[in-house]
């Protein structure tokens, strides 16, 4: 079974990070999430806070972050999602930076969608094709090959837009972790409008 | 500002009820969750416990249920979600029963989603177009004008089918409370791919 690990922060989108999960947990990927506190946050605590959201809503987070417990060794796949103010905090994390770089070594998939994309930019990533949310664009555009389509895939970096992109992330996440049958045996029972996802 | 009480349970679908949360707030409608106990289990804390949704993600609700605080005067917009589990909690719940027939009978807007849909009928709501889950299509095909589109709005009762239409489902009641403009303004930002919700 593989094994995600979806970083959530405080003022993380939780819808991006809520349709990632659940879609994911659906395809039969082991989900866990981890908890990146702000810089001078206490994070003496055995265990995590509540996440609040960018809009309100307060998810309990699996565990806390941390080098040690996050690794490519793990997890198949490292999660960073957007909303301005998570995705600064997770973005701005050296540790995070680190793992990101390590998981991409190793072959494993990191995803980041909306503003979480400026993790990219932050780990130093080398210069390849690359989506974000467009309030974030100007901060990427010089140093990847940008691009505005839904889902960007490159190697086993895979990039994305925003809430309203956040299916077909997910979907393409199941499709390259479980492959194309498991894609369609998850979408069928989520009831896409047609034309859209599905 | 329009006002919505969206209803959660253990075993709620958690993006259900994140992306209707999340996306009403980003309309400017103010937001609350009430917990809806299961039946027997303890309800005497002053504090709600965290819902655990179908997925495992665990949300901190921001009131408990109560037939006196979650009144059509206090609210526009009742909200039940989806998720088998959480739904049979919901939708058996006599006093839940009681206010959407309230909500309706006020004028006041109610919102099934999913398995959530099935509160109509146990609300004992009179015959008109509805949709579900496929899931439970069985269940309300013979009470109802069962609809296999992805939202349906009869007078102000609006449904809809699973996580993959809880954005129209969303940006519906969005423009049902506050004007196609605002739904407009809303799903820009959110992004979504082309020719899909926006």
């Amino acid at each position: 079974m593989p094994k995600a690990c979806i970083l959530i922060a405080d003022g993380t989108e939780e819808m991006e990070f809520t349709i990632t999960y659940d879609t994911l947990v659906r395809a039969g990927v082991s989900c866990a999430s981890a908890y990146v506190a702000a810089e001078g946050a206490d994070a003496s605590s055995t265990s995590p806070p509540f996440a609040r959201g960018s809009r309100g809503i307060n998810i309990l987070p699996d565990m806390f972050f941390s080098p040690q417990d996050c690794t490519p060794d793990k997890f198949d796949l490292l999660v960073v999602p957007g909303g301005a103010t998570g995705a600064a905090t997770i973005a701005g994390s050296a540790p995070v930076q680190h793992l990101v770089r390590r998981f991409l070594e190793e072959g494993k998939f990191v995803g980041m969608i909306c503003a979480g994309s400026l993790a990219a930019k932050t780990a130093g990533l080398p210069k390849q094709p690359l989506t974000s949310h467009p309030s974030v664009k100007s901060e990427l555009e010089k140093e990847f090959e940008y691009s505005e389509e839904p889902v960007v895939v490159s190697g086993t970096l895979v990039t994305s837009r925003g809430p309203g992109t956040t299916f077909p992330f997910a979907l393409t996440l199941v499709e390259l972790l479980c492959g194309a049958d498991r894609r369609s045996e998850v979408a069928g029972p989520m009831v896409f409008p047609p034309h859209t996802f599905a």
